[in-house]
């Protein structure tokens, strides 16, 4: 993997262990994606009137068969919260409506539920979910204890953001459909992570990033829809003639009601297909699996190191180039952090979830054992120096 | 003005005369808009959580003095576009309300109200506005015919799109204010274009472009709130813990609430300082007024031609850099507008608008009395081709 490295644009001063915050983006990509802007300014109208429209089409084409989608049935947005609120704002809930999700969702997703239920009279309801997970059956059959008749919707990361960790969404989205229960994954940290086969998951909606672990520059992501319920969704900017009595210029209702939004730079959008092709050139679904070797192993390590149990058993699929290792408590987490930065230049988030510390360690094709060699020395080292 | 064409990108090859529609961005704004975006991939998390903050903060700063207004009275927003939308789907409209508007409102805006209309049982009024116009104070009379008791919001261009007409937005703002009904300008076209002062226009709601006259690249744009009314105002994409209940972490709801909506590539915001720069070092106030020249003389030139009367009087304010010209109808538009740009090479937009056949010309700093004159030669050339 060393010469991975090479590809990127990351700080080689820097040990970066935290591809899951925003991602980072292959210089071929991101050559492709300033390319655009250029284009774009070398000829305005010719580009936005002429050009544009075809390469959306062709972005459209790459991500549905990369993700196993119609591709009209893709919406390009700006990230997966904005395909959460397109999705939040548009369901018709009345008071009393129930919206079930986990106790491991992602901050501004839920500030996006709890302003849909203050508008609405809904009730946005965090089920705790049982730690240690062990089985992806357990998880499914403990959050479908909190389902009840007034469950219209189904929100759930499919990796979520605290721990990590992966849920059986096609086991909850298939028991949601017999429900009659809508179901809206929010799949951020996803795409580019494991195999998405957006069609064999089934959910109704499903919001995820390109930015992540995609290797798309910032600003790029998806919401997919199902066709029977692409009836129920409005665009959060309303533009190009959005009149859902009639059927759109193009139409496709994802495609031109929600992709189109008034001008901005479209270079990251177009940066998609040169991602999905960066990854194929290069043996992605090699690499990962050698990142994801990698990372148990530096979790176990760390286990070892701390006496802790790790949250799932490391030779299980709820993990894959992400995870999240206990640690002890220390006593100046804010000091704890900047030695990890400052003297050792190492950009892994540290912080408390669920009265534990925890490490959130992301593996990418740029980092080689020596990273995490370099994690595990200066981890033991600080455990040491901060231990209360 | 000659030595400025070569600070743009645009193809050499092309008389542009159309940067009304998309703007154009020049070399030192462009260059610094990719520099931040390298400098993003270089270091993601120092980015993210260190810098940006603090480069928004003086974003807003660098914004606020060059439009009069309080930094923390603007947002940023991708396009005007958007800053519309948040408007008009905050506003708590009921039905019997009236948006009054003019008959010259760009389609999108359109879309955006109707959408709010449909939901809410308002009514989305369009006043026809009496053309040619002769001053300030007869269109303000005009569009003050329309308002009723059941005004709750008047929503104007600055300057509209399908005419370049400049609306006298100070006296309906401030007759509006004495009447207690919500304004909201459209400036889209505005910013750059003419000098702006926020604070004297007296708009409760302004939403402006700054990727068109104020040279940004693509997608940046700002929404301005009057303190008194910000907290009606609400986001689309609800992230960043919105809880309005309470004091938003920065302390300014504009900022925090509206500018941070999920990762995106917040370059073409960082960039509008650097906008700003170049519009001052190379003195763009006496470009703009050697630009509205040379676009007054081609307006007179094109209706010598033609023998028809411009839309307002070309020694008026009514317009800056960008002004329409009637021409007479032609027998095949599409393949009149195909001779132009394929066999010219000349790029403007000519269609038409209320029964008569208009070229919309936006005269900029790198266009010349050559552009002009090619325009000129052609025109003759092809409307004694394609006369009815």
């Amino acid at each position: 993997m060393t010469s991975l490295k090479r590809l990127f644009m990351l700080d080689p001063g820097v040990t970066f262990l935290n591809h899951g915050s925003f991602g980072a983006c292959p210089r071929p990509v991101f050559n492709a994606y300033q390319a655009w802007q250029r284009r774009l300014e070398n000829q305005p109208i010719q580009f936005f009137h002429h050009d544009l429209p075809g390469l959306v089409k062709e972005t459209h084409r790459a991500l549905g068969a990369y993700l196993n989608a119609s591709p009209d049935d893709l919406a390009l947005v700006t990230n997966a919260t904005y395909g959460v609120n397109i999705i939040s704002r548009s369901l018709a809930l009345k008071p009393g409506d129930e919206i079930l999700t986990s106790d491991q969702e992602y901050g501004s997703c839920n500030s996006a539920w709890n302003f849909a239920c203050r508008k609405t009279g809904a009730t946005y309801i965090h089920h705790h979910m049982q730690l240690p997970a062990l089985s992806a059956k357990d998880i499914a059959d403990d959050f479908w204890q909190g389902v009840t008749s007034r469950t219209k919707v189904i929100f759930l990361s499919h990796i979520t953001a605290p721990a990590a960790l992966r849920f059986p969404i096609e086991e909850i989205c298939r028991r949601a459909r017999q429900n009659n229960i809508l179901t809206l994954i929010d799949g951020a940290h996803a795409p580019g992570q494991i195999p998405l086969d957006l069609t064999a998951i089934g959910a109704d909606f499903y919001a995820g990033n390109c930015h992540k672990w995609m290797f798309c520059p910032k600003g790029a992501g998806f919401l997919y829809s199902r066709p029977e319920v692409q009836h129920l969704v409005e665009p959060l900017v309303v533009s190009r003639a959005f009149e859902p009595e009639k059927e759109p210029a193009g139409g496709h209702p994802m495609v031109d009601y929600f992709t189109w939004t008034g001008t901005r730079d479209p270079a990251s959008f177009l940066s998609i297909p040169a991602a999905i092709e960066f990854m194929e050139k290069y043996h992605w679904d090699e690499v990962r699996q050698q990142c994801h070797a990698l990372l148990r192993w530096a979790i176990s390590q760390i286990c070892d190191m701390t006496g802790l149990e790790p949250l799932y058993p490391l030779d299980s699929d709820f993990y894959a180039q992400m995870g999240i290792a206990p640690l002890p408590p220390v006593k100046d987490l804010p000091a704890f952090r900047q030695r990890l930065y400052n003297d050792f230049h190492i950009v892994i988030p540290i912080g408390p979830w669920k009265e534990h510390l925890f490490a959130r360690i992301s593996v990418q094709g740029y980092n080689t054992k020596a990273d995490i060699e370099a994690l595990l020395k200066v981890l033991r080292q600080l455990l040491s120096e901060f231990s209360e």
